[in-house]
């Protein structure tokens, strides 16, 4: 289990252009919250609040915040406009929306000029924008390191629980038991 | 021609995000210059020296600017950091470069979100973005608004002395002339 | 509050390529009324009444229209055509619809050929379209100048209330006003 | 042979945005002079010369122009504009250059709205262009419809000439001649 | 009207690559209806009956038929085919369906090889692909080329109607009528 | 009939990203059984079981696996990783999802580096995946290439009867058969 | 090493679309003849020869070819061409050229109809179209089969020699042997 | 200064799927010297030798490895691949090259599965991929931390020399320095 202290003090900033991006962002905190990951949620855009982007990304290392997930959508500027103020990494979640069903903000997020890096994951993957911050974090972290190993030997297991039901089912299956032992 | 005082006092703001943008915006300047429209310009990225652009926005209209045109390349963030603190209309310059060619560039600057608009061109089209600039400037300003009035002729005998010279040299042109009289 | 003679003597143009456009247009109406800034309507279509573009972009200054805005989808040859007979800025407003969902009108739009530019926004961008054309109206209107800047000034207060709302319900919002004091 | 007749009287034109695209539209002239088609060209642009394009489109089938080649780049307007105030069948070159390739001009040509169809032929198919003019025009002229039977045979030949160029090379060709015989 | 004659002869062969393309197809039907042009209908399939492809292509300049429209979705090898073994002009009509939405369909008929012209309409456009072949047709029809021109006229009375509509529901409409008596 | 041995040992290999893929690879079984082609079904995922992956790979040749089909959506790197570990032909099928609709997991099925190949089929073309692996098994297989050319036959059939449907509806069908006789 | 009757006994139909495709079509030959199949090659042209695709693809099972590489760019309806009429697998090689880069061959190839499949590889991808060739031949043919690991283990090798390699020129390189043996 | 031991130990492991991916990735080991962070480099390929791609992922943390870099071309999986089977935050380096001219890269990096996170830069985007390194690094290296915000001052500072650079050369350019004491 994480300590008190841990659970108070914010660890990840999560950003969001529009209070209407919550619903997408939700497996964000979701995915946060099952690694017990402290995090803080802002709503700031680039541009209908730009003071305010500059205000959260200069303050957020002070604050503790160790690594900030950023999403929008369209020509999304928000991660790289708290990229360019801070030294932290900068995750950035494209959204989908729009008829370029959010290409346009997944190219926002990758072309950065050079000396401004954001690390974009895939548009509406807000899981794998959370895990990308739990793997940052758990650099440092030994229980959330383990936390991750457990996760990904879960999802694993998943896997071949499924393969057992689908067989249950009647499917041919494979089964990869029969692999190890025999050969 | 137009008066001293104008030619002092910079009417047209033209902002690039890097220097090396500076041959690409070339033609901003020439047509600028062809319609004898005071301008300044202004080297400021949205991403490494995000306050300048701040500055730079904030303070344009004071300036007496009545127009801004920013070219920026790959996730081009310029034009709308600079619509978001100014209301003067922004006109944006996508670039070409990068393995989009320019497409991210064009996308980043239309797609804004509402309430910010940015007045997008052509990839790379720096003479239309000047041009635009002149018929927003034209509006208040006869001379300037005959002035494009000219241009437009200008360029519509051009189209009809090429074919002039194409009929010279042997091509079966179409003429318009034989038109207008006889039918 | 704006003038009667203004209210009386349309400053905007709104012209769509067919009156099933009508809907996705709605929005420039409502922010042209919003601001108070007199407007016409007009369908007229480059294909189907070609000689109707002409007439309109060649009265339309006349007529103390100062700004056009051309809404049309799929091979978007509006405001180009209006574009090439007038000297006003005209605004391009790609619709979506078709199997490319309004890229192909937003290339149709912001690739025009060096001489005639067309300021492009986003795809069903009407708002924003607008709101360009306030932007460019305002350069000589002090009036309209100050209700951009008070718009702006809600919008960026609407995300602040937003965030004190999810504060509300629970969200471990981060909070600007503490950065401001104690930062 | 062709009748003296048929060699006064242009039966194609040969429209260009500009007098710049005709490199690319040379194998038009190419290909109607090998069919011995009288053509007419003229430069003619949307944006830079709208009254000739509409001069030009209502005077073609009066001086006895039977099909239309409009060739054009970028947001390519120019075949539509033809063929809203003609009722012949209207032919679009789409021609490369910008950023996109000739896919906007593609896009511009063929998305047209129910009501004015435009015939597009691939991005600088400036041969396949001419071809198609010549089909349309060989519904009604027995000798060009049997000028394109002889290119088609001819076409055939050359793919089975090079079969046996390359056999002399050495390579390990398929012989037809042996499926006829044998099987 | 049209001869006894003519309603008995099909000119147009509309030809679908799979009898579930009929609904997408429908307004080609009802198109050539409209200007009572005689057709027949046939499903043959470039994939699944491609030697009823050649037979059909073969055929169809001997029983009279002037243009073939063929409708096919996916990679729309259909066109390409017929246009392959017939000099008759060919309209491609690509259908939408499948991830790419229809584009797979249009770059399939419109990059054809140097020799082999397909004349390509938008996705989905059944109604133009039927105005194309109208068009066609009426080079040596006076009766068609009349019809057309009602059409198109027909077409722009209708725009001028709707605005009349919208007028009287209040909305601000230009009045074409006014320029035309004032300037 | 296929022989009894036949339908015990597997043939074909049908391996899933996911559990989920289920339903749009259904028709894969449900080919190979209209076949009677032996199959086995495997949930392996690249990134979630990547050692099972190489087990299955690694395996499938020696347990009498002739083809694989690898099924999945997104940045599908399950055929390639197959294809690295075995020598087995490896048929990609490309599911849709995500905003890029399928379009990005084709590109990472065909676009394989130099020396391991992958046969890529259409986004969601489960039955041509299945109906390749029949192809390649059919080689040397009398009866399965027997098979083959009775379900192209049948294919040929239903074409030429559902226009006999279309014409007992009182379209104006084409009729192949007077061809035949005819000409 | 290969027996002489393989060598006589063309297994492996490299078909092109036209002669001019042979220099990119090259690595197939190469690749084939470094596994000593035994291949030959034909020009055939679904546009220009359609006679000879059918032709090609009915006489093909009954002269011994195993698997059809059929190479194209543009509308490639090549390989679909050939698979409509033999059942026999058959390899879409789709090749670079035109202003869609190959994108539009990738696409006529991999999206064809239920019923007819294509075995499509990435654009240009002739060494991985021959490699796909010689796996489907390998599952009957022991000696492939061998060959075909063997180059994979030489493939692997070379990435650990060019490892050494970097060492040697100073690079920081990690030593896979110290793994396998410290942990 | 940078410690003894931690030039020893590398923080970064820079893998790429080629050796002939050098020259693209080069920037990445000078920005990675620049910030005096020790690293190690390994071409390991997904397709070719996808055992040393397990072996390097699971060896990486114990090695003492923080952050992996991943570069590849095409159908990118080597940083998902990586990604699997470690918890280490993996960075993946999109390559250009192939006719998709890198997107195919980017999007074969982004759009993971949910699950297993790659931390994607844009296409070539060599310099920020080692940026996002040290950023992730400096989270708990003070050092570090002080470089970056130091060389993001040097950045800005730059663009203003720049600025200087060109108004020394005569060009207009805007004084922000005016700004500040006036305003």
């Amino acid at each position: 289990m994480m300590s008190e202290e841990k659970m108070e003090q914010p660890l990840v900033g999560v950003v969001m252009g529009s209070a209407s991006d919550l619903e997408k962002v939700q497996p964000v905190f979701q995915t946060l919250e099952a690694f017990q990951v402290p995090y803080e949620a802002a709503v700031v855009s680039a541009h209908r609040t730009p003071h305010l982007v500059s205000q959260y990304a200069e303050s957020a290392a002070k604050r503790g915040i160790k690594v900030i997930i950023a999403a929008a959508g369209l020509a999304a500027a928000l991660p790289g406009a708290l990229a360019a103020v801070t030294d932290l990494p900068v995750i950035g979640l494209p959204l989908s929306g729009g008829p370029a069903n959010g290409m346009d903000a997944l190219l926002s997020m990758a072309d950065m000029p050079p000396g401004i890096p954001v690390a974009t994951v895939g548009v509406d993957s807000a899981k794998n924008a959370a895990l990308l911050a739990v793997r940052i974090l758990g650099q440092n972290d030994g229980e959330l390191s383990s936390a991750l190993a457990r996760a990904r030997a879960r999802a694993s297991s998943e896997v071949i629980e499924k393969t057992e039901l689908l067989r249950n089912k009647g499917f041919p299956m494979w089964d990869p038991k029969g692999v190890d032992k025999g050969e």
